[in-house]
């Protein structure tokens, strides 16, 4: 992606700069392995679909201070008492680590990783923050949108939301995540021109309104756009707007219905546009839609042939974030490796690198998955990481956008129905291994020599 | 702002782009005018924050169609009727509008525009896209700081939520606005240097785990910076941290409790540091807060000097959007003012050009606030909008952040009390001038000849 602006190394959190610091200062040349995963999944997800791994392998490619950037750093009061060769480090800084992901497109759940980098701890922990807010961000559209291209079963949806979502740039990363999840294409032009995802758009509101009449307006726009008219017709009146179309002979791509009671408008409007003779002219909807809205219009016998979606799908406003974490797994010195967990109330991890093992029933299927340590022997279907990077660099070109969208079609649909529907979804059989767990036990055991049964620990100091 | 990267000219609306066309090709050169507001503040909101302004200023000053960029467009099945002027035209494409504004900072509410743009028409349409996701999320996440920083009753609140942030960039405009709405800071480093915002950071879980005792990560880490070293005790057990830093008679600027009971682990851990003699070390708490569980543990008595807040603040996580819209409400053409208005079912607005005038109580107080056509004479006290932009130029150098952040916290002691609260906030006074409301009834009847009336427009087709 030559034509992405390059990001700023400092889109990290400034504990992320002290700690690489403090690593520097102490000569902690270790190895380190990260894993990114998202702890639970909101109450309204059942699965999630993987993305983001491409602005996340683009960044990690580019990473670089510029002079500007350590020198801003440098001022900062936190750094006075750091010695000049660390700012040299951070002007020589490259990203020369391991990773394994999960393919984008990719249905995973809570606690499995997407993400595993393996690098020099100073690079492995300054690259959190930003992979943490590409991976789950776009994670977090894309099974929005997956969500709600289920519930309109079979007709188009667009991603409409730009304007709402959180600044500019998370519209364009939306629409990307958006189409990997299903939809059609987006209104957001930068999302076409910078990742090819499909783009649509006729006219708003204003244009109706910058005209003396509505159909001089719909004249207009029909003449230059004669393939793709989409007349909004709810600017002041949708009954009266149609009848125009219908008295004027026009012949609309579609109309656009945008406000009111979608159901019966779209009745409605489909019996006019038929009785005139406006077969082809399509129905298309808009307006706070989401998947529960969606799914109440279709089993309602609404004559809506696409749908778009805007807010609700662009900053998934339901669930507007994924608990996504990085921990720290394992330390590698001197070709030993050491195992690391944390113990926190609630949020324990499991120590050492792991791997997703995915298991299908006779139909293909997915079964269950069991989250291992990665060099387990399973007689698995599928193991979910791969390795994408090495030394820095990308080992594979990327996958073209759709086929990712393929991909995820094709796959959400090997989810088991029970744990894949909109409401009351089943949660998938995800386990760990039997290794991992004891695993986990050897490190509480390491690292809390000093602590009584973990019956106690609710205690307060 | 010099270091801002520029912006693409396509973060817009792929209907902006053929409105555009459409008004070249027409011919149509009228000035419009649109004005940028918030339909109705989301449940849990009694006020809202204005802020965004410089970024949405800096983007008019620098919107440019590169070659590229409308090469793109050339090349989108859309465009294939539009002749290659248009093309050119937007080669040599520049902002040259004027903008009236709410200066950030500014408690605003429902209807009250934030941003009003006069400009020929294709100018003013093409930036809707960009201005509304930029001052409604900035003005969204600096409304829910305000919130969180009132529920801390003085004590620091540190903005920390980049990773759960809708994308890298989000994180860095959420830092700047929870700045703006009383933030002390962020973690954001990339927020410090490109607006000033001040950065706070120290270390996180991994460092802790990075040692193999605990003990020797807290000591390291003194050592290295020993003005800031605020010590997180929750990796493996918290008392037990607490413990270690007492036995080894570690003197930390404070330390971070980020799981379990904060009320109790705070109590009890404020008691054995003064009974240590570490008075003077502080207690900073995060972990899943928001201004509803900051205001419990603040009643509580926790023992608690300063917040960290992430996912709840950089997502706005209970209201994640805003319903900002950006309505046409004039087009001039040869010196003659046509007002325009919209009817659709529930989404009416008001034509012509409005200003928002304050009025004050005996003690300064805001009392309540009148929208109203924009040259309307009232003894006001204050007037919200003013012209910040003209011929596409600012007219005045950015405020200062801290400023605009001093002007914030002035102005939210001014709302009541009564509707400022966190919970049950009453409605603060706003009302439409009868002047508006009497433009609107002329502008109804003008654009709506054939229909009955409005009571009659329920029906459908």
């Amino acid at each position: 992606m030559g034509n992405l602006p390059p990001h700023s190394a400092l889109l990290t959190d400034l504990y992320e700069l002290t700690m690489a610091a403090a690593y520097f200062e102490d000569k902690l040349e270790a190895n380190a392995t990260f894993e990114l995963f998202v702890r639970s999944l909101p109450a309204e997800r059942s699965f999630l679909i993987a993305a983001g791994l491409e602005q996340a392998l683009d960044f990690l490619e580019q990473l670089r201070f510029s002079d500007d950037e350590v020198q801003y750093l440098r001022e900062q009061p936190a750094f006075h008492h750091i010695s000049p060769k660390f700012f040299d480090y951070l002007k020589e800084f490259r990203f020369t680590g391991e990773v394994w992901a999960v393919a984008e497109g990719t249905p995973v759940f809570a606690e499995e990783p997407l993400l595993r980098v393996t690098a020099p701890i100073i690079a492995a922990q300054i690259v959190e923050t930003f992979l943490l807010s590409t991976l789950t961000f776009q994670t977090m559209i894309a099974s929005k949108a997956a969500r709600i291209v289920s519930a309109a079963q079979g007709r188009r949806v667009i991603e409409f939301g730009s304007r709402r979502a959180h600044g500019p740039e998370a519209g364009v990363l939306a629409a990307r995540a958006a189409y990997i999840g299903g939809c059609a294409g987006t209104s957001n032009v930068e999302a076409g021109r910078r990742f090819g995802v499909p783009v649509f758009g006729t006219l708003a509101h204003s244009f109706v309104m910058a005209y003396a009449k509505e159909e001089d307006a719909f004249r207009k726009f029909q003449q230059l756009f004669p393939e793709r008219s989409v007349l909004i017709v709810d600017t002041y009146d949708t009954r009266e707007a149609v009848e125009k179309i219908i008295e004027n002979n026009m012949r609309p791509t579609a109309i656009r219905l945008d406000s009111g009671d979608l159901l019966e408008l779209s009745v409605a409007a489909r019996e006019r546009l038929d009785e005139a003779g406006l077969r082809d002219t399509k129905i298309f909807a808009s307006g706070d839609l989401d998947e529960y809205a969606i799914t109440e219009l279709v089993a309602r016998g609404a004559r809506i042939d696409a749908f778009g979606v805007g807010t609700a799908l662009a900053t998934s406003k339901d669930a507007p974030a994924l608990g996504g974490v990085y921990k720290l797994v394992d330390i590698e010195s001197g070709g030993v490796t050491s195992y690391r967990a944390k113990f926190s109330e609630d949020k324990a991890t499991y120590p050492g690198r792991k791997q997703v093992f995915r298991f299908y029933d006779s139909d293909g299927n997915f079964q269950r998955d069991i989250i291992a340590c990665a060099d387990e022997g399973f007689d698995y279907d599928e193991q979910l990481l791969e390795c994408v990077m090495q030394n820095g660099k990308r080992l594979h070109s990327s996958p073209d956008l759709s086929s990712i969208q393929q991909r995820a079609r094709e796959q959400i649909e090997r989810i088991p129905e029970r744990c894949s529907r909109l409401r009351d979804a089943k949660p998938y059989p995800v386990t760990f291994s039997e290794c991992l767990k004891k695993l986990l036990g050897d490190v509480r055991g390491r690292m809390k020599p000093r602590t009584g049964p973990a019956t106690e620990r609710s205690r307060v100091l």
